[in-house]
This record gives structure tokens, C-alpha cells and sequence, in this order.
């Protein structure tokens, strides 16, 4: 059985009785299974995380929109973090036998009928954009939603669905697939904050590292040492170990070693698979060797 | 939910319409996965392997018994393998979401009512054996089904269920509880097959090596090489990464790199999932921070 994981945010984080709403809506959905949800009030916005098939998954998102579209309204809107719709960012996430493309597939189809069935204008982004303009969420979501009628009235920012003017209340919103997202930390045996900044440096993709990691130095004053804190954005193509492998090595460098490292929040089994895989050097091992893998296959 | 394994075996290799109604009725019960099964015909004798939660994998040991009891007389049975019942052996074996403890009670429970239902003595062994000289299967199989009658006449061996003469065609039971066994192979860059053999005496149990390991160095004549082979069988308390960090280093004492290990069969996730936290230095991690694990947890 296929799984994808779906992590919307949408845009409400102070009313307790609207966000129960709308994640009662996901939950009524059969075959969907909600893994988190998070909201913050400064930021006025929830981050919701659910799991099923294809067919479940975009029910529920569907179920989503018709419960948080009538209940939050952008116009009277205002919190710390940017956005461009009352569901603001949709994406779909491929966990276990399901390939990126179908997530693909998925986001567009489930897109297409968003946009048709609330009049809502709808872009894609990450691995569904139409051009790597509209790859990155930060670019699409320039000028938020205060900004947004100017925007779709122009060439370049005609959505991927839906119409080219805002929804009065909801704006717009922003959906696609992408890699999971791994929240990874290595902390340092050492108060030495240049080193973990040099590190970070080394290693991130901005400036010169591996293509998949975000990364920063900085200090946990309350144990007296650094950390270097990443996002590895696809684990399949820059991996784990590769990552703590180099971070070892370029520490080694300034005579300071790894403490420790740790993962926050989810991780996809594959992430893990592949790191033991690789450290014991097995040759030929295939994800259906792992016990429960394979259960889930016979399913 | 829980996920147990078992794998039964059972004295029929060679007819295969008697090997398709034993598997048929376990896999005829709600619940059960068959994940494999294998039959030889020079040992007379099947392996089946499947999973399900403990109440579907009693069901289904009994109606494994339902069809093979029936089918099955040692009276007319000859083979390569030790076997003292029709039904060799049992072992349930904790996968997901499920203690030792509550395998050892659910092979009691099953044990009690298979010797009820079906006339037949039924042996503890493993983790659920009730005196130190019944944990091995080996010591309760001697003899075999030949001289089962003579064994369980003498007050040592009373069966742990059931009655003490040995059911007419189909023997007796062994039944218990076990982890799951990995088998792990390590090849060394080089031909000597005394550097392997050194290795495996080194590594493994009974030799003073670790208490969960058996080990033994072959040759693998068609590639130049020799592996050290093992079986893991106690993956928790004899870790993979341990027993691979060891091999290793014995190794480089005779200026032998390892070329590559292998795991034959299937691999329980937690195993690899220790093994990768472990390796990257991940500290605190949590099994329910692997998604797959946790979306299991929530259905």
C-alpha cells in the first residue's frame, strides 16, 4: 500500500475551535491517519501532518479546504509568518512504495479540482512546479496575500489552475510535492561557535555544500557547546551518513568531535535503512528484506 | 498494533497438494500474512512464515494443525532433518508493538490449547521452556519421533501440555517463543580461509566469543574469497553494528580489509534502525520517531 504523507499549513492559530475544525474534517476521512498538528499563536497558523494513499489523501485535503475556507478570512488576518491563502501551502510527500512522480500526479489533480470546486487560484511548486520560477515557495509567496491581486494580474504569475484574481477571503494557495524534510543536529564537543558557523559553511548547499542541506551554527549557551542545525531536504540524494561523515571529518580539522547527534521529530524508515546499510557495508540488501516492509507490501 | 512472527515447521517436503492445504488454511485466516514458505524434499520437511497480532497467529497455528495433523503420519516419514512430531516446531517471535513476555504467554496459551484439542504433547522451549534443560530445541528433539514413546515415559520428560505418550501419527510439539534470528554475513578481501575461521572463533559464542552469535568462516570458492557466517540471534542484546566493528578489527590484525556483509532473508527494522542510530551518534531517539513505525502505532 502506497503512503504519502500530507503536511498543510493553513492559516489560523489563535481560535482553537476553528482548528479543531478543520482537523476533525481530515480525520473523518477514511484511511487517512493524522501523524501531528501544531499550532502557534504569534504566528497565527497551524501545521497539520496526516498519512494514507493517494485517493485518501486528497479527500482529505479536499475536506480541508471546505472546512478552513469559510472559517478564516485573510482580510482580517495578521500574524508573524508570511502567507499567501487562508490554506496556504500544500505538499505532498512520498514515504514508502510510491514514487515522487505520483506525488506529482497527485498534487496536480488534487490542485485542478481546488481550484475548481472553491474558485480559488492554485500555484504548483517544488517537484509539480511548471518552471523554476515557481519552484521555491518563498518566491511565490513574495508580496503575501496583501499583494496578491497585483501579482496574478501580471504575465508571469498567472496560477496553474483556477483564477487569475484572488478569492476575496482565502487568497490563494500553494501546492506540490517534495522529498520528507529531516531536522538534524549535530552538536559539537565544543563552545567554539566559529567552528560550528565554519562547519555549517562547509557543508550547506548556499554556500557551496551538498545540494540537500540547509545549515547553521549555533550555541546552546545552557550546555556550554555548539551545534550545527540542518534540514536535509532529500535524504535519498544527499544522505545522512554523508552529512554526519563530513561533519566529523571537517570538525576533525579544528580538533573538536561530534558529542552527539539528533533527529527532531519524524524520519522516514528508508533515512535509517540506508545509513545502517551503508556503515556495514551491505551488499545488495533491497527495502523488501526489512521485516515490516515487507508486511506492509502483502497488505 | 502488535506484529508476531511465526514460523512453523512442519514434516512434509515432497507433496506439494499436502503442503498447499497446510499453507491454505493458515492463510485463510483474517489477519495473517504469509511472508514465506519453503519446502525441501531431501529433509521432508516445510517452513512457513507468517505474521499478524496474536490472537490471528493463534488461530492460525490451530488451523495449521487442523490441516496437517490429518495429512501427516511419521509412522510413514523419512528425511534428512531431526523431527519428533508432525508438527515440528513453533516458535512466535516479537516483531512491532509487542513484548517477549506476551510471546511467551501467547506459545503457552496455544501450546495448551493444540495439546487439548488435539491429543498431542506439547513441549515448551526457548524463552517460554520451563526448566533450563528444555530451552534448547536440540535437547528436546533427541531421539526423534522413534524414540519419543521410551522419552516420555521417564519423569524428565512429562510433556509441558498434553498427554505423556506420543500421539500415533503425529508425535509430539515443540512450541516457544525466540527473537527473530538474523542471518549476517561478513566477506573479507582476502583467500585466507584461516583469517575467517579465526574470526568466527573469536566472535562467537561458543568459543567465548558474544552470547547471541553463531559464527563459522567458509570459503567462497567461486569468487577467491572467505566469508565469516553468521547467525544473529539475539539482535537486541548482540547488536548487528557490534558484531560488524568487531569482525572488522580482528580483521585489520591480519591486514585483511572487509569487502562487504550481506543479510540473507529478513532483517527486523529496529535492528537496522539501532544500527544507523548508533553509527551517526543519535542520541535519544526514539522508535516512534521512525514514521512508518508511528503510523502503524496510530491505526
Amino acid at each position: 500500500m502506497a503512503i504519502i504523507e500530507c503536511i498543510p499549513n493553513f492559516s489560523e492559530g489563535r481560535r482553537p475551535e476553528v482548528i479543531a475544525a478543520v482537523v476533525d474534517a481530515v480525520r473523518a476521512v477514511p484511511g487517512v491517519r493524522i501523524l501531528d498538528a501544531s499550532s502557534d499563536a504569534a504566528h497565527h497558523r497551524s501545521v497539520l501532518t496526516f498519512a494514507g494513499d493517494g485517493p485518501a489523501v486528497k479527500q482529505a485535503v479536499l475536506a480541508l479546504f471546505g472546512a478552513a475556507l469559510p472559517a478564516i478570512d485573510l482580510r482580517q488576518h495578521s500574524g508573524e509568518h508570511p502567507r499567501l491563502g487562508a490554506v496556504d501551502v500544500v505538499p505532498f510527500v512520498p514515504i514508502e512504495g510510491v514514487t515522487m512522480e505520483a506525488c506529482v500526479a497527485l498534487a496536480k489533480e488534487t490542485a485542478a479540482e481546488v481550484a475548481g470546486r472553491f474558485a480559488l487560484p492554485v500555484f504548483l511548486y517544488e517537484e509539480a512546479a511548471s518552471t523554476p520560477a515557481r519552484r521555491n515557495l518563498e518566491d511565490i509567496r513574495r508580496g503575501e496575500f496583501e499583494g496578491l491581486a497585483a501579482r496574478l494580474a501580471t504575465p508571469a504569475w498567472t496560477p496553474d489552475f483556477g483564477p487569475a484574481a484572488p478569492h476575496a477571503s482565502a487568497g490563494a494557495t500553494v501546492m506540490g510535492a517534495r522529498m520528507p524534510l529531516i531536522a538534524y543536529n549535530i552538536n559539537l564537543a565544543t563552545d567554539r561557535l566559529d567552528v560550528a558557523k565554519k562547519i555549517a559553511t562547509a557543508i550547506r548547499m548556499s554556500s557551496g555544500g551538498f545540494r540537500y542541506v540547509k545549515a547553521m551554527g549555533i550555541p546552546l549557551e545552557d550546555r556550554g557547546i555548539v551545534q550545527v542545525s540542518m534540514n536535509l531536504t532529500n535524504y535519498e540524494k544527499t544522505p545522512i551518513f554523508r552529512v554526519f561523515e563530513t561533519v566529523k571529518r571537517e570538525a576533525a580539522r579544528y580538533g573538536v568531535t561530534v558529542l552527539e547527534s539528533e533527529i527532531v521529530g519524524l524520519v522516514p524508515s528508508a533515512a535509517l535503512v540506508h545509513a545502517a546499510a551503508w556503515y556495514l557495508q551491505v551488499e545488495g540488501f533491497s527495502a523488501d528484506q526489512v521485516l515490516e516492509h515487507k508486511l506492509r507490501q502483502s497488505e
